[in-house]
């Protein structure tokens, strides 16, 4: 697919160049047309499988211009006035790299819907935070989810900062320096959806900046959806049993006949590595490079288009992954009542009520812990009497200091887990999704 | 020093964290100045060596609780109210690493200040341009040079868009759940000089993107660096001997009396790999880690400092090698004569003046130049009566056909090497320095 | 630490050179022998830090030559004969990697002594095992301990391969081209510890493939390392409760009083990534150099050093936490009761006892587990009369048929899990161990 | 072809473990043939490219047993008996990786024969070595090119240290715990060329060292190509011109008729990236996951078939290089004779006849090559009165003292280059190859 586009960009590109040529009177204008009606037959030649790739021309450049020659005779010569396969082929790969960065954002937005769609159902939702994947305060499950519309949204400026920075179009700086013939180099920069062409002819074919680029926003974003699928892979163990998935994304065993693996979260967190070992290579080719094109560069494309595919894939996994997930609330609160998640609470609380520095209230608190840990028994089975021992003449509702859902909804500082923050914040997204 | 830039962070914001503390009544005013006090002196003390850090509090900012306490007495105990390092840690690294950035964007200009100079002397050097590292056509070394300024600004833009990412204040956010607490989270963000504070608690303390961002982009910054480097090195060969160094950017060996090598572009070529590294570590550490606090992230600041600490080096490395630069000119031209540098303007020529397809001109070219081989001369050695061998009636200026200034200043094309192309550039980039 | 062994290895080598001069008479016996002298003062001097190192001096080695020249006057000239700092600093460097892959490798077997203590008792705790998170099928604890047993001496292999690979002593190739003087390279390799001296005199000072071996080494040890940890962390958390660690490898959390975290784990698993990071640098700082000698390749050592303290460090931690874990056995056999994990050994009782094909008792296996899925109870919960639904005149002892221990201990294949295969490998490491 | 090999492996290890479970009396003799004859056909099938893959069946082992039971029905249901995919598909893999490492070691015993070829004649072909990619010392390039053979049997080494490594059958331990059928491991590994059995069901499911042990070698050789493929972009650089390649090598230009470029250096070079960037990928697939077998995994191949393709290719390229390069003596020699490369040899000459401190003729030197530097005249037009300005009553043959060639061969030391060191070399190199 990727190559199937790339291969559109390349007769775009060619096209938009001989009509730049027509229109300077660089090269006659009947052979011009010549060759956009020829080169158009190629491309349906190629879309329709008939097109024959011949080994003894270097590259599909070679190919295209030599079966032009078999079709429109010489004018096909005048095709390559003024450019050289440097400056044609980083173009035809700067328009492919930008529409696909406009597609990895569709497919963002997309999951963002999609996760907006399961916080809504979920704002109630209390579950155990985690620090060090120990439980640590009661949250909505929905303010959790929404933490990862954050990074999501972090991804989509990353991948519109490069669109900015890749507009500029090279064609027209041919082999290096530039051409003495009369081309608009506006015009076809124009016609390519670029802002406007580059300003340096061997920066301009030495340049893979924007490949890189691509492979870093990429990068970021397949970690943010490795850290989504190593979540939903710890709650979907059996020892956590916060999420079930639908069947559909579930996977057996050959030998054990009770397994359900939740393959496509474990493919999107491994694949991860691919997108890095992509941006990695691609760095270490253009490490100590000489400037202008080096045969090196050839692999930009590979890299490029594999990681494409691999973070669209995932994106889709994790659209599919999203939709057919089921929160499993019981469990979900039952598990944020363990491990004493309240603690904090007791101490904010003795911080507000007795105006102790918060330190103190800290201690107390810690001391109470340990009290409950011996006991064996939950914060809110303690009596008045043994809070007493810890802290004196504190007026306190035990069962609602320490209850789970209050402790969420306390948390009203902007940004906080208040099931009222949620609300408001989902709205927020929404708004600006459209 | 990086470390220690990281410590007044510490410092700059916990004060402001007792300001808003204060005036949100939150704790008592007495006890919240008692605390700012406090922590100047402890800054001071710092600064002046006298602070002793004891291994059996955990970090930093434990070691200065304790020693706040020992100062101020209980009051100490209000400080943490409302916070956790959780936040705490995040929001004094995204303030050093935003002014980091705002630092390697000044030494860039610096950079890019010293390359124009050099440029401007050398606007009518010719050098052969090369690609594969052969001959390929005539180039000013001032268009070469302006190569590099074009990576420059596009690392001042990824700079300059990671401070617009970065832009969102992450204290407040607590452990992981947001505080109970009347806090202030928008005086907080202003005072500390972001934009506004993090709209989720979880995403604020897991988030380490403004981490990585800081590394993708030192990454390129310092591969630019290396491409220069390995240029620079390259030039100065006595093969090519198109550069040499004043002796205080060069390097003696311990055996062979007579070597002056060129170290520091030698060590800025090899230390890309470090920021290499650091990235590549950066993204390691992320990739697959459930959200909100791990210690994993213990070392990111290891890695960002050290990215910062070697592409500030080897941007003031890269300073002094430009400045101690001097281009020898005649060795230059000598070697642009080399190798049928233009052979494609022959080329071109006929494509314009007999209006041949550029294919056509391009074959006659190519039997020239494989004429001109055999003989063992140059193309401007060659006879009119040679040339109408290979191509019939063409009026032609032998020398100047051939010469390298010529084709050189005939690449008029926007973006082109043509002097008064390079001209106009260099006083573009002024124009856009200040 | 590192860097103080480094200064140990310049010194052990230039007083072997020296010694090799005077035995073949290259130079007086007399001035060498006051160099022998004067070095072992200096080194004595460092290591008071009473060594004044000048800024102006290149490095260490010129700072000690200096100093040497302070100390003995002109004999200190006769040092430097036929070496170069090129051969000087490879050869140096090979015995410190040498020395520290042994080092690595008594770490190993103090972490692999650890496991196996540990191992030993809990020979019968049935815990589940996991395939993607999900229970599988019971394993002894000991047994999946011993999984990494396997790993980590495949590790101490690496590391024996590579001191065996290094065992080639560059000295004495000078620069280089070798030298004209009459030196022994045979004996300056026995003497500081070598098999023979190295055969190419240009690759032994363009030689670091030792470096990326112990990196690579490392790295995979790290890698070993992590997963441990990351099962530690998982087996840590409330819902799992498999392991908990003495409060001595725990830590705090500044706001959450209750908060008890497995900081060492995590470090450990984070700091994967610095090996990785180090192993990516330098084998970028080696791409496409030149050979011979270039200053890229300094920054070696600090790669180098910093993925020696750094693994060292995990493997101290690893055996810290290996100590002071204590199997919460209750928990693992409660897990292992959940998630069929029997279901397999009912497939496997059905192609034994009943002839059938393994995939006909799979599939009938798999409609038992949907049944008793849907009833919500266990496989040791069903009847008689209700298998017999599922598969006919079977004679079965249900309680023994779906117990976990007796599953686990019918894996009596060649590194199965049954107790009786785990106590025999135990024996075995003990053996090899010692 | 990867691939394609890999099925070979597939049926081949199948069948492998039927004939076993037949052996065992685990499943009647009478399915198991059938079996057996099952297999072959559709093996068969798939090559003549008539298999059906159909997508329902998640992978291809899915897709070989449905299609084995199309063929010879229930019987099918036994091949599965003790086994899972978890072990099969890690047998299958590192059988093909050890083949595959076999392969490899086969190709750099015919490069490094190519490279001797090419040595034997340029024995006496004098060039300058460099450092810093400044002429150095005179050194034959025969020397320099067994410096590559060095680096080439190291890769060697490495290989075969994988092999041993790699050395124990998985298959038979099941999905992660072993089997309770009596299967027979120790036959199967040896069957399927294995030494022996692995020790732990569990490391066996999970374990990938050996593909990265086998991406690390192929890295590290990678690099060296790429040092090789630098060298020969330089040396066939125009200011250079070392070396020349013949047409079959090289490539044109699209737009300049003159270029001949040395393509597959460049893509040796660039794609040593691929090969780093692989090694990476599997890394941090590995870090942190749990032990047993993940979906992770399942990359695994793609990485490691990729590494190989590329590398394989790589040494392919690296052979046709060294076949058809020509060395151009006299460019090379020439170039011995700049940049002052024997004034090492006139420091040492001082060093042994006048018994001087090294340190003392080494300062002599550089005054006299300062002093020719500002002449502008090379060494050996130095007149014996010059020189007595240096260092009195000096008997020396000015011209043999700074002979490039009498320099080379002074290099008598073991390893150094001279032309009867080199020439031992080569012969001992012959020797080992057969």
């Amino acid at each position: 697919m990727s190559t199937k586009d790339f291969i559109k960009k390349i007769f775009f590109a060619s096209i938009v160049h001989a009509n730049m040529l027509i229109k300077q009177k660089i090269i006659p204008r009947k052979d011009g047309l010549k060759i956009i009606k020829g080169l158009k037959r190629i491309e349906k030649e190629i879309n329709k499988n008939k097109f024959k790739f011949k080994e003894q021309f270097e590259d599909i450049h070679q190919n295209i211009e030599k079966r032009l020659f078999q079709i429109i005779g010489e004018s096909a010569g005048y095709l390559h006035t003024a450019r050289s396969r440097n400056d044609q082929v980083v173009t035809d790969f700067k328009i492919w790299v930008k529409e696909s960065s406009e597609d990895i954002m569709i497919s963002l937005d997309n999951l963002i819907k999609r996760i907006l769609n399961k916080a809504e159902k979920n704002i109630d939702t209390v579950m155990p935070g985690f620090t060090h994947l120990k439980n640590a305060q009661p949250v909505s499950f929905a303010h959790y989810l929404l933490a990862y519309i954050e990074m999501l949204i972090r991804d989509k400026k990353r991948f519109a900062n490069n669109i900015v920075l890749i507009d500029e179009c090279p064609l027209g700086s041919a082999a290096l320096a530039g051409t003495s013939f009369n081309i608009d180099r506006k015009f076809t920069a124009k016609k390519l959806g670029f802002k406007k062409p580059t300003n340096n002819s061997i920066d301009s074919v030495s340049d893979r900046d924007f490949a890189i680029d691509f492979l870093s926003a990429s990068a970021t974003c397949a970690m943010h959806l490795s850290r989504l699928a190593e979540d939903f892979i710890i709650f979907n163990s059996e020892a956590f049993g916060f999420v079930e998935f639908r069947d559909k994304v579930l996977t057996g065993s050959s030998i054990m006949p009770q397994k359900k693996n939740p393959d496509p979260a474990e493919l999107i967190r491994g694949r991860t590595a691919i997108n890095y070992g992509n941006l990695n290579s691609m760095l270490t080719i253009m490490k100590g490079l000489p400037i202008s094109y080096y045969k090196d560069l050839q692999d930009d494309k590979e890299l490029v288009f594999d990681s494409y595919d691999t973070l669209k894939d995932s994106l889709l996994m994790a659209i599919e992954l999203i939709e057919n997930l089921n929160a499993k609330k019981n469990n979900m609160k039952n598990m944020a009542q363990k491990g004493y998640t309240t603690a904090t609470d007791f101490a904010d609380f003795l911080s507000m009520k007795k105006k102790l520095p918060f330190r103190t209230g800290y201690n107390i608190s810690s001391k109470l812990v340990n009290y409950a840990e011996k006991k064996k028994i939950r914060l809110d089975q303690l009596s008045k009497k043994e809070i007493n021992k810890f802290v004196k003449e504190v007026d306190i509702n035990i069962p609602k200091m320490f209850d789970v859902v209050n402790s969420m909804n306390s948390k009203t500082s902007f940004g906080g887990t208040s099931a009222k923050n949620v609300k408001r914040m989902i709205v927020k997204y929404r708004k600006e999704l459209k």
